[in-house]
């Protein structure tokens, strides 16, 4: 297996730097510090956000990595994820020592309407044209759960309130703001039920993992944070032919290979993909790390905060830390990073020895589970 | 190391199908004959050219396969040999046993212009804000070959006369029409020298491989092809800031890189990225194929023909079989399986054992070469 020997990421945000900057931001003092021999850049719309296609080309001629080889890994907003498989891959194999990961996205070159629209291209043919896109489904995911499981509304703002706390502790995320359950619920509306603070922000960032294998990471820090199991799988693009809107079989799927390659159960934080508040909870559930029907009790018990049982998207999450696209799914696992080498500061969760992150696309069409450890 | 165990592919052209539908051609007999569990997408515009994302998911969910895991790989032009590289990576970390490469591309729902303009989004800011193309780039190239070798202009147009003659024997090839030197020299000038048989045409098509581990290979074909080496290095993607527009250094590196792992040092083949002829030449000089400096003297004597002693795109190459961007380098692979099985047909190469094929991004931005035979 792999270990991640060092991490670095930029503020999320409105940033006015551009992609490439972006992407150096994040890297630069990685470059400078390891012969990395093979860079995996994480990335979805460099071509129809900013007009640019070769973007592992060109970033590094811009680090000034001319003669290392690279590659551009997309799976939508679960790119990170599969990027950190892909080097994993790329290591075990022996066609690289050192890998460089890098995600990034710059969202913010366009307007709110056109980033939904281009994400919206995602999904399949039929559903786009019938206007469908994901913070609607998000909505009826919402509905379906309410209604089947007797859950009240305010458990889904809840999440955001958890989230906004989590993201006013961590000095690299897009908001650092909390706001009350109210604020919540009074917003805007944007997916009945759920409100616009339930939602990701349209966020510009970047985030780098250096990756080597197992037997080299003490030789370059004390505290190398071990890969102990990955698994990805998929599930059919068109939403409405799946069974059960509440099922995300992908997720599932990933989070019993991960957990069954890591010899792992239980672990002490999760990152989790919340592109919407709902999202998070019936992720959670798929995984096992909250009873199924029975999540959003856990969010009237502090039981997924920083100090609780089951500490959930310690970093803000996608919700309040932002989702810039390629970029999310690495800075999952800097936060990991972060939490088991003890470095979170005011977010860090007590004896953090285990985590697992899950990076997925669209609305469960892939997903990447990823399970960090403080030993083999 | 890993072996192809079967190939498909589309025609290439001017194609009425959508860019699923080319995809689904390449790989539903694939997909029916084999067990499948990996999916690995070569693909770069399918934002730009087709207002299309998540492309990997949405293929596999059009082909039926909901739970395999996907992603997609972009390495502009030279995605298929970075999604080749990457799916021998997925096979030797043991993520997969069995990886399914479709790399497919849908040009024509877009203009020459558009297209040109879209393509040349690789190229660094300065040099496209200067008006730079790839076609300008390829006659600067065949002008300083012409100046430094003292290489008669026709030269290169003999590279066209001789892909077009072999993907008139290549009923998938885009173009099946042989060209005299004198129609060649007479078509209108793209970038002076060049004229626009020298150039690729704008093609929609796939190819698909199956691609297992050499353990596994003659458990399903008696007949494997087997990946002995394969390299990929990078070079400045600012080309202006090269020592020497003739060093092609990404494609030298790559060369070196796989016919050491192959211990090769001759092959039987070659597919090279001719995305203009003058590239051809250059190319097969960087990887030894031909002399430095004296490539140009071997298309006077039919040395690269088919029944030469090197021959060198034997499909028709870019030039004359089309490029869509995805689907190249996958099908340079599907042209050395069908040669090295000895399945060709009326452009089998007597005798082909080994082969080698180029798939390069931009304008050797990046480049991977793979070495082919007919034992591990």
């Amino acid at each position: 297996m792999v270990a991640i020997i060092d991490a670095n990421l930029t503020r999320f945000g409105k940033r006015k730097e551009n992609l490439l900057e972006l992407a150096a931001e994040a890297s630069l003092s990685l470059v400078r510090k390891y012969e990395i021999d093979f860079v995996v850049v994480s990335n979805t719309y460099s071509g129809e956000f900013n007009s640019i296609s070769g973007i592992n080309n060109l970033i590094t001629t811009y680090l000034g990595m001319d003669s290392t080889p690279s590659i551009r890994v997309d799976n939508t907003s679960g790119s990170g994820g599969s990027a950190i498989l892909v080097a994993k891959s790329l290591l075990d194999s022996r066609i690289a020592n050192t890998v460089l990961v890098i995600g990034v996205e710059k969202m913010s070159d366009k307007n709110t309407k056109q980033v939904t629209s281009i994400i919206a291209s995602l999904l399949s043919y039929e559903e786009r044209r019938a206007g469908l896109t994901l913070p609607s489904l998000a909505g009826l995911m919402a509905k379906e759960y309410m209604r089947r499981y007797n859950a009240p509304r305010e458990s889904f703002a809840l999440v955001a309130v958890k989230n906004h706390l989590n993201g006013s502790l961590n000095p690299f995320a897009h908001i650092q703001k909390k706001v009350t359950l109210e604020e919540v619920l009074k917003a805007p509306v944007i997916a009945e039920p759920l409100t616009l603070y339930e939602f990701t922000p349209i966020s510009d960032g970047a985030a780098s993992l250096v990756i080597v294998r197992n037997e080299y990471a003490y030789s370059f820090t004390k505290k190398p944070v071990f890969i102990k199991g990955i698994g990805i799988s998929s599930d059919t693009s068109i939403i409405s032919e799946r069974d059960d809107i509440l099922n995300m079989n992908a997720v599932r799927r990933a989070g019993i290979i991960a957990k069954r390659e890591a010899k792992v159960e239980k672990v002490d934080f999760a990152e989790l993909h919340d592109m919407a508040t709902i999202l998070e909870i019936v992720e959670a559930e798929e995984l096992g790390l909250l009873s199924k029907g029975e999540g959003w009790k856990a969010y009237y018990e502090n039981y997924t905060a920083i100090n609780g049982e089951m500490p959930i998207n310690t970093s803000g999450g996608l919700n309040a830390k932002g989702h810039p696209i390629g970029a999310s799914g690495v800075a999952q696992a800097v936060e990991a990073f972060l939490q088991i080498r003890n470095e979170a500061g005011s977010r860090q969760v007590k004896n953090a020895r285990t985590g697992l992150s899950l990076s997925m696309a669209g609305f469960g069409n892939s997903a990447t589970v990823i399970i960090y450890g403080d030993e083999p």
